[in-house]
Formats: C-alpha cells, structure tokens, sequence
C-alpha cells in the first residue's frame, strides 16, 4: 500500500482560454478544399452545419481562444479535473519510471468529451439554433452532447454506430436521460443511411456514416446544426483545458514530464493532452517526446496515408488533409468504438508530419491487460479507449525500467470503463480477439482517395 | 442556465476520526443477543468474523474514533467529495426552497461505500488476515471491497444476490476487474445456498441469503473473515465521513440544513450523512428534520417492527433489535438492489425509536421519474438507490413551494446509475412497474421473528 499522490487544482484555475497551437507551429496546415471546386472553402460553406462563434474558431490562429464565462460555470461541476502520480502501478511494475495520468473520467459522463460538448452547446444556444444532430462511436460523445443539451435546452439528435448501439445499450440509455434521441446507425431515416443499407443490409456502421447521417439532417432544416466530437480543430482546442491544467498540476508535483501519451481516434483527446505542452517547446520551453498510440485495428497515423479525404462515407464534409485510411474504410468491431474513424484530426496530422509526435498501434487483447493492471493497482477501470494510452505508458516504464532510467511519463486516462464492463466481461471470459482488417479492403479504400485532393496537392 | 455552485474542501480537512452517535444519544441501544442463550454477547463471539479492532468499534461508546492515516491516505483518491447546491433543479421545480446535495459517486466504484470498505480491508489486512468474504446487492458494496482488497492485498469472494447477479452483469465484471470472485447466492458452495436450493431452486436470494452464505465461508477457515457492507454500527460509523465534511460545506455555502434527506437499506448512507448532524442537535445545535426514504417494496421501518431478529435468513448471526420484515422475507426483485434487506440498521433503528427521524416510503417509479428529472437538471445519472433520496428531496422542495418557504434540504446523493442503466432503459421502456410483496408473506415473516428475543425484551 502506497499513499495517494493526487494533485488538485482550485476552482479559480480552470482556464480562462482555450490554447490553439497553430499561432505556435512554423507552418499553418494544408487548407479545406471544397470537394466540388477543389479550392479552398470559406467561412460561408460551413455555415449551413456551424454557429459563426465555432467556424471562427477553427480558422483562427489566435493562440488564446477566450472560454466564455457560461461554459466556465458548466466546467465547474467537475473541473479543475485530478492528476495522479500511479505510485502503486510504478511499485507493480518495479520501474524507475514516475508514472503520472491526468483523469478526465469525473465528468458527468465519464469522459473529456464534456469540454467540447458543453462549449459547443453553448454556442449553438447563443446563436439560437433549437437542435443539434451528431454521430457517435462509443457513445462517449453522443451522452456528452446529450448532457450539454439538456443544460442548454437544446434538442440533441444522436446517430450512434450500429456495432456500439448493439455492444453498449447502457449509453443509449444515458442519452436518453440526459432527453437526447439516440438512432443506430445507418439508420432508415437518412438518404446515407438508406443507400448504405440498400447494400450492406446487415452493415455495422463506422463513424465515417454516422458523420454523413448527422450533417444530412442538419442541412435539412435552418433551426439544425451539427456538432462533431472530435476531429476539428476547434474541438481539438476545446480539450485543451485538459493540458493547460496538467502543466500547472504537474509544476505543483515539482516535475515536468519527459514523455506525453494519449490514445488517438479522431485526436481530441490526445491534442488535448499534449498541444499546450507541445506549445512549452515551440515557445522554447522543455522538450518533450510524444506518444499517439492507436488501435492496430484502426491505425490511421501508422498504416494511413496522409492525403485529402473526406471527413464521413457519404461524401457530404468538405475535403480535409489527414493520415487516412479511406472515407470507405470500414474498421473491424472492436471494444475501443471512440477509435474507430477512418481519420485523424488534421490538425494531429499536420503535428505527426511537422515531426513533433510519434505514432504507435496495439492490438486490443493487450490493451486490456494493461486496463486491468491499472485497474488493479489504481483503482480506477479505464475505458477501452484509454486502455491504448495506459499501454503505452506502461511499456515507456518497462523500457525506463531495462534502461535504468527514471523518466517521467505523463498520460491520459481520458475516460472510465462503467459502460463498457461487457468487454471487460468478454476479456476475462477469454471471448476477446484481436481484430483485423483485410488488407485488401485497407488497398482499395486507399485507392479510392478523392482525385480532387491529387489536383491540390 | 444556471452558475455551478459546489463547495469543494482541501485535501487536509478529510475528517481525522469518525463520529460514533451512541456517545450523544441520552440512552444506549439494546444489546446484541446470542441466539442461544439469549444472553449479550462478548467480543469473543464475534472474533470468529471480525478482526479485534472492529470489533472494538462496534461496541464503543466513544464519540471520537481516529481514522488510521493508511485509511485516510486511500480516502485521498476521491475525497473529500463535493457537495453542490442544485440550482438547475430548484429552478425547474420553480421552488423556494434551496436543495444542497453530497455527491459520492466520486468514488471509484462510484458509490459512499469505499468509505467503509477501505476501513474494513486496513484493519484485516493490520489483523494478518488473507481472505475476506461478504454479500453484495446491487453490486456496489461487492465491487468497493473488492477496489479495497486489490489496494491492501486481500482476496474477496463476494457472494451476490442472484437476482441482482442477472440484473447488474456490469458490477460483476468491475469486482473481477479488481481481482475479487463473485459468486450468485443462493450458490452450491455453502450449507446455506445448498439448502435454499434444494427447496427452492430458482430461489432469486435476498440479502438475508447472501449474509449467510459469506458468514458461513468465513467461519470455516482461520485466515478469512467476514466484511458487511452496512447494519453494523463500525459501518455506520465509518461512513461519518460523509455527514463531517457536509456540515463544514454547508458552513462554506454559509447556510444550514433545516431538512435532511437520505434513502435507507441497511442504512448506512443514511447515517453517514444525518449522524454527524444528529450529534450537532444532540449537543445544543440547531435541529434538523431528517427523513429516511425506504422502498415501498421493502418498508422496514414504515412496515416493520421493532423486534429481535437475525441478521441472515439462514440464523448464523446474532440477534440484534432492529425494524424488521422478518428474517425469511424476501423481497421483490426490484432495481434498487442496495435496499432490498429485511431489517434496518440497528443504530438508525434506535434513533427512529428516539423519535430523532421519520420515514416514508415510495414505489420505485416514481423514484426513476425523480431520478430523470435530476439527471436533466443537474447532469448526474443516480443510482436506483439514491432514486429514493432524491424522490424525497424533490417532494419536500415542492411541500415549501406549496407553503411559500424558502426551507434549505440537504441530501445525500450516495451514487451514480452508471451501473444501472438496464433499469433505465426498462424504465423508458415502460417496462418497469411497481413491485409489491404478499401482505401475507410478511404477516408470516414477521409471525417467524425468534422467540428468544420475545423473552429478552
């Protein structure tokens, strides 16, 4: 038994500004092309799907984004979030290593998407919209703008990959107590959906549709407008109160981390994580190696090719430059559903290109033993999302450990595991494989990449 | 929208010891009666169960007992909790009345638990033993041993009501997550199950049951003891930690309970909430209603009577003077698993017996329909079990609307739903309907109470 290391930060430290790193990079990223013209789009091809406040957003390259005071209020309830030191998982694992995770699993529901979530709801409030559609994997981001809505007295419509709709009823049933709609996707009620399942009668869904599902509903109707979890870069920007806390948390600790690991979907998270850290160094501060690590299901940053692509299936986002896997990738059904995009945030992209992070992938089976390790020895039960960053993190201090050095490795265990026990139920029953893809299907998906992105790059 | 408003102490103003109401109280409870003699029992008669220190503080009469700082250290990792003023709920209730509410579910299993059962597991591991076996309802006791046994080294075998079992496969998969067995009772490993079973094989156990079975596992082997995870008055006691740091967040928020709420099983959330208030009044502080909210579907002390009885169904414990529905009874499989115990705490059964608290009774769904509305006003899904607290605080906000009072309710919103969500899809279902027993089942449960206790009282 070893005491509780646990670093907390008062109520008056939650951020006042959200941190954008693009004000910091040597170069900006490639632009968004629209997919018919091939140039890049303005302010005015977004405003059908986005509230002005958030199309700002994610063209500025102001690096200080003020958080408006209501969503402050909203952070409040949970916000600043605990960092730990693992001293009983270092002690596990008998390594010089100081291991330490910032946890974003005490928000209301259980995850950082709530940092986005609320943000956008607000803004989408203040401009008066009346509902909001989106997609959702796990289900993370689906009860997270499902909680936000209700806060905002919002309408919140959630298309939810069929595979996660099926592996975790209780996120749908949290949806709906938060007052959100919450629809398998593809779903009967899209011209996406149905064109889908007019093929694939028994498809499982991927993000990629769920995305196309949600934008078509949202274009449909001036009152409506589409909100995404992850990907762009104001939502990138929104997690970054996750980071800015963690360098004041990790200053009270008297130490500065060596190696950042976060687990990369679409990349909020781990953005979240690392930019304001990453932003030190660009600004000359302390150098810091960086860890994405990703589902070796689903491994855009490590298979993927960067390119221009779009951001759903049915071709409905303009076209965005990304480490892809093909809009028509459709990743094997694995527990970690927050990982399963075809994608990566252009903004981790352009970071992973510029040579500031580096990328890795893992099977799920080892991803879980290493969620119950920590598990065992922390107390807390992560995510099957965050069991990809507890992974690395343990195999930097295994590597710490036959090097005999004592680094300090900072991650983030950016949700819990409470809705996702049944694949912790499917581990310890021996019933939960590594998934694989076609390697084929990986070709042909690749090969299918827009023409129009060959033209503008 | 509505500020946040949580009141949140440092770190060092976790309670350094425990409050023990029997030291204010103007008389001392019945004694514990040895089933066969009739007779109080000692200390010795409980060795075989418990380690020597709590037994100790069961029978103490000291009003301070000092939290051992390896215990405080564990407590550091969530608490000490928040406590939050409902303001979103006030206003959706449109009431003067000011709702304050301490929220556990920030514990790692997610509910007030962990606050007895990191106690429990430090003074058996300080006593040398290896194993420890218990009973578990809804899952949330089961599930916080088994974090405490995987912190101290403990082996926990958890033996869960079945019905429970089938109902909350999730809280399973979390105890075996912390490394714990668990195991459906009424099971084949014990006399207790055995029996059971063999007259009624598909027995959905009870509470009463599960007691049964761990003490008679306990009592067999030299290196196992037993943990329960309310009724006894050390459990009470410990979770005093919960009702300190409120009266210190209340005096933060500069306002004093005039009403407070707590649901009620065995009745150790109630108490950890009210007793540290309690003591205030006892000792010349201001007085407090305080309301104890049971299931309609197992009242004992709305329906019960205050009678000697056993603790299990199957008569191994001692008898102890409580309210009770009779040791055979066996409630209805509802939802709020954690209140489906036969008799009452009794500590809280002697302080109703004082006239210190009332009770009142609900059908459970009208407990979700709370449970809902709080989850969209305040963005917290509750457990099945703090339904009822909720239940009660809401009813007694609309009492002041009603009157024009502005009085100020404090409960305790003893744990998240997260485990729970079947009982929330069921219920927006429409699935889920109110339970009742056979007034003649409990007419003969409580026509079965032992007669030695009629002849000791």
């Amino acid at each position: 038994m070893t005491d509780t290391v646990k670093y907390v930060l008062p109520e008056d430290r939650i951020p006042k500004t959200w941190y954008n790193i693009l004000a910091d990079l040597p170069e900006p990223p490639p632009p968004v092309l629209h997919p018919g013209t091939g140039q890049p789009i303005g302010p005015d091809d977004l405003a059908p799907l986005f509230p002005m406040a958030l199309i700002g957003q994610e063209v500025s390259m102001d690096r200080e984004i003020e958080i408006p005071e209501p969503v402050r209020e909203i952070y409040r309830q949970w916000r600043p979030s605990p960092l730990y030191r693992a001293r009983r998982l270092e002690q596990a694992l008998d390594t010089p290593a100081k291991i330490y995770y910032k946890y974003e699993g005490v928000s209301p529901t259980g995850s950082h998407k709530p940092n986005t979530a609320v943000a956008q709801a607000f803004y989408n409030m203040d401009a008066g919209v009346k509902r909001i559609t989106t997609e959702t994997g796990a289900g993370q981001w689906g009860s997270s703008l499902a909680f936000a809505g209700s806060i905002f007295g919002l309408e919140i419509d959630v298309y939810m990959v069929k595979v996660s709709f099926q592996q975790k009823p209780y996120r749908k049933a949290l949806m709906e107590a938060f007052g959100a709609r919450c629809v398998a996707s593809p779903s009967e009620e899209t011209e996406s959906g149905r064109a889908i399942l007019k093929e694939t009668p028994d498809s499982t869904g991927s993000l990629g549709i769920a995305i196309s599902e949600a934008v078509e509903m949202a274009a449909q109707r001036d009152d409506t407008k589409y909100a995404l979890g992850s990907v762009l870069n104001h939502v990138l920007t929104h997690q970054t109160v996750v980071g800015q806390e963690a360098i004041e948390q990790m200053n009270m600790a008297g130490n500065y981390p060596d190696i950042l690991v976060g687990c990369t979907g679409g990349g909020s998270n781990f953005a979240g994580l690392v930019n304001p850290f990453l932003g030190e160094q660009l600004r000359g501060g302390p150098k810091v190696r960086v860890v994405a690590v990703e589902p070796a299901a689903c491994p855009s940053l490590t298979r993927g090719k960067y390119a221009y692509d779009f951001g759903d299936t049915g071709h409905l986002t303009p076209l965005v430059k990304m480490h892809t896997l093909g809009s028509t990738f459709v990743p094997p059904g694995f527990h970690a559903g927050g990982l399963r995009y075809h994608g990566m945030a252009p903004m981790v992209s352009h970071i992973h290109e510029l040579g500031l992070i580096e990328a890795r992938a893992y099977e799920q089976t080892e991803c879980f033993a290493a969620g119950v390790q920590f598990a065992r020895a922390e107390g807390i039960v992560p995510a099957p999302e965050a069991t990809h960053a507890v992974k690395g993190a343990i195999d930097e201090a295994l590597k710490c450990k036959e090097a005999g050095t004592g680094r300090t490795i900072l991650f983030n265990l950016c949700g819990h595991g409470h809705f996702d026990m049944q694949a912790y139920t499917d581990y310890f029953a021996g019933k939960l494989t590594d998934q694989h893809y076609d390697e084929s299907e990986l070709a042909m998906a690749l090969a299918g990449l827009p023409s129009v992105a060959a033209a503008a790059e």
